[in-house]
């Protein structure tokens, strides 16, 4: 993917700030709160009465992506929207972003480009500035750091903590097509690797090779619910999978959970590949990770009101603490969650 | 240094929620714009009156920092100041600092800790509250992102091209000692791999070292201007050598410089050393960066207020463009300033 770029154009013949200056000199500041961008010691920000909002997160190639099947484009995207879909998390509107780019000389002026463009996309699509950044030379390998800040009335925060006993859980969106995307791109790659002449089977298969290569943060599903009245009395979004996500809502609001089997949102095409691959698709859903939806809980006096939205999702409710965090699988037995999601010392994923 | 730690725990025996628990469960916050830390999908801050800074650093193991002679802990408190020192650098104050480590199996939890407790100590140091991170696993060594963000009102920040043409250039410390000190322990790393048994001879450098070692961000300088009265026209602060930094100021403010080599604040031991290296003491001043100092310039009429103040020196003045940047030489020769600094893509230095 970073080969057959028409040109080629050594990173040291630009050198560190050319480069910045290269990739960054179009840069355009929309939002207000964008006093200053690119081109000084820091950005400068200005939040009246609003409260500022701020995530980070780094990102290893072959840790967390894998540049035999992920465009340089997508990779740019990805690992901006992963970013804003934190501050969506907490019912923020993302702003601004800051982006790190370590890479090697295997890496061309071109392919950094390739990495920019899915950047600005991702910035245009959800009106985030781009104020700053660092590009650095790496040994071997890409690396890439993002650092989102965004902006929240503080009476619209939502934290993980705040869930209240008897509240209902939903999640927007269907789960687990992105850990199918990954698995079945895995599977073209070691195929292709055994033969190199063979042609990569990923027809039909779309709809979850874009859930894992362009995911998107659903400032939608926000609107939707500020649209009803309803403010969630927790959230948190699906990046490591909805069964490490429900115990981060539970043990740090000290409260139990069932969730119900039959309630989980599963397209139709991730239970077909599931199958295909001899994985149970709950299992997709449990521990798949990187589907970037909402994972919210609301008052039962809400539910009036959530009914009528489409794309979300009541899949199970909040309990005593004691009563444990529990499945109820199709069948009628209760099986403990364990969180065994997208954990970064053991398994590859971006989170 | 990674392996001389009294105990030794796997990362992986912690995972990665069990890691940044480990690593983040005893921090307060202190400053009243931090609302919310470390344990949510972002820091939640607030500012009101003020103006938000927010600056990003991407540091590479092989390339921004070697492990052979920089002890874990150091590095972690000048991963912090370096990004503090963008803060001041603009006249603001650092408040909040989010931390993304990327490790392979090679470190340890202890390890890990080692570097927190330099982050700590820098966020102590400098009363800034650590309030978000991400910890990945690396497939193979160190990779640090620090993103520091602070605060200044909207009247106080000082940009880097709006210096006026008469202004006086004034640095605060004295330069080339960090990069003398990292010329040393390349040296002595170089001996100890000819020779295992030789005992590193770096007695007596411990201004130098500590210069490279543990940079401080002048937080003290911005106290003192604005004790006399004295607001900066331009501010810069200095990783990249005299050079480049001067070059950032001139260019952006549209606007030539004449340096004078006789006024460069250079510590005797700097010379000292740099005599033995054989290399030009003015030399390490220009191009050798990582000193951290502040470069600023001040209006004429601010020069009574300024000539009381310890610690910083005038070095030369501004000029119209088409006089060009100069270095006016001991025996009155002029040399143009050319920006020959730490190029990530093409030496060693954490910027």
């Amino acid at each position: 993917m970073i080969d057959n770029l028409p040109h080629r154009t050594e990173l040291s013949e630009l050198g560190e700030f050319g480069l910045i200056n290269y990739l960054t000199n179009n840069i355009k500041l929309n939002n207000p709160s964008s006093i200053k961008g690119v081109g000084d010691d820091s950005a400068v920000l200005n939040y009246g009465d609003k409260q500022t909002l701020v995530t980070t997160d780094l990102l290893i190639e072959g840790i967390h992506f894998d540049l035999t099947y992920v465009p340089l484009k997508h990779l740019g995207y990805k690992t901006a929207v992963v970013n804003f879909s934190d501050i969506v998390a907490m019912n923020g509107s993302p702003k601004q972003l800051l982006i790190g780019i370590g890479a090697s000389n295997r890496f061309s002026v071109e392919a950094m480009e390739e990495i920019y463009k899915g950047i600005y996309l991702a910035c245009k699509t959800y009106k985030v500035d781009l104020v700053g950044g660092d590009t650095v030379s790496s040994p071997s390998g890409l690396f890439l750091s993002a650092t989102a800040i965004g902006e929240a009335k503080a009476e619209d925060i939502v934290y993980r903590n705040t869930a209240q006993k008897g509240d209902l859980i939903f999640v927007s969106g269907d789960l687990g097509a992105a850990y199918m995307g990954l698995m079945l791109l895995e599977r073209e790659k070691h195929a292709f690797k055994a033969d190199p002449k063979m042609q990569p089977d990923l027809e039909g298969h779309d709809y979850i090779l874009g859930r894992q290569l362009k995911p998107e943060a659903r400032t939608d599903i926000l609107k939707l619910l500020k649209g009803v009245g309803i403010k969630p009395t927790a959230m948190i979004d699906i990046s490591d999978g909805l069964a490490s996500e429900i115990l981060h809502i539970c043990i740090k609001s000290g409260l139990g959970c069932n969730i119900f089997e039959d309630k989980l949102p599963i397209d139709i095409t991730t239970i077909t590949v599931a199958r295909e691959f001899g994985i149970d698709p709950t299992t997709c859903v449990m521990n798949g990770g990187e589907d970037y939806e909402l994972l919210f809980t609301i008052s039962q006096a809400d539910y009036e009101k959530a009914k009528g939205i489409q794309g979300i999702s009541v899949i199970g409710h909040l309990t005593e603490k004691n009563e444990g965090h529990n499945l109820i699988s199709k069948s009628g037995s209760v099986v403990p969650i364990t969180a065994q999601g997208w954990d970064a010392f053991l398994k590859k994923g971006m989170k």
